[in-house]
């Protein structure tokens, strides 16, 4: 078996990049600065499902990239979360938080409709991401193109 | 600066045992299977704030209690998340959710009531849990009683 994206996920967010274990992606939805790390393991549903090599790599990936995205936010809050309710592929959530998002305290899932990113918008957030990423000391391996 | 547990979480939830990095908890409403992963370390807000050794620590611990509860609770899903933002200390949740539990396929955060368990319930779901941890093969290091 070969990884494929569960094709929920493929129409609710947008391919931003590829690391060594997730497929980076971004949620269409504007309200928020809310990205998604799908593990590229074919037939993963939860975080157990994953080696203990991809799943220490799992966390690096979410430690790093928290790491860049605090500061470049200047997000009051991460959220950081696996859930997979409705989607059966394990995907993780990284949300940027703020006390005036359209959400807060409350979390993200569920409330009101999303507000579609324009194209331009998501180029430049992708090549702000890739710039901040290249600037920590153990970079991310954040080289491919949005599509 | 010590360790304190924040009153908050002192208040929702019931000490089931110490982990070698995190106090383990468990949210006092028995309609879900709600674990509380609360790291000892003072003035952590976000993951980010653990030094590299907690961080995997944190995750190390998170993948011992998921491997023992998923067929222990024989749950549909694990929910695993660290959100804050009622509450700024650091604490990961550890769901096992059901298809048939109050909530779902929502997240179980901020729905209706919760509904106290009884303290023969609690010490019973305490000694299970510590059992099958000490079934495992790499054994978490639960042997407090709950207080």
């Amino acid at each position: 078996m070969i990884f494929k994206l569960h094709p929920q996920l493929a129409k609710d967010s947008l391919h931003l990049a590829d690391l060594n274990l997730c497929q980076l992606r971004l949620i269409n939805d504007r309200r928020f600065y809310w990205l998604i790390l799908v593990p590229k393991v074919a037939n993963a549903g939860e975080v157990t499902d994953l080696s203990d090599t991809n799943y220490q790599q799992l966390w690096q990936e979410v430690r790093l990239l928290s790491q860049v995205i605090k500061p470049l936010t200047q997000a009051d809050k991460l959220n950081i979360a696996t859930l997979g309710n409705r989607v059966a592929q394990l995907h993780l959530h990284l949300i940027a938080r703020f006390t005036k998002d359209a959400a807060w305290p409350d979390p993200v899932w569920g409330v009101g409709t999303a507000e579609p990113y324009s194209l331009e918008k998501v180029k430049d957030l992708a090549m702000e991401l890739k710039n901040a990423c290249s600037n920590i000391s153990n970079p991310l391996p954040i080289s491919r193109k949005i599509n």
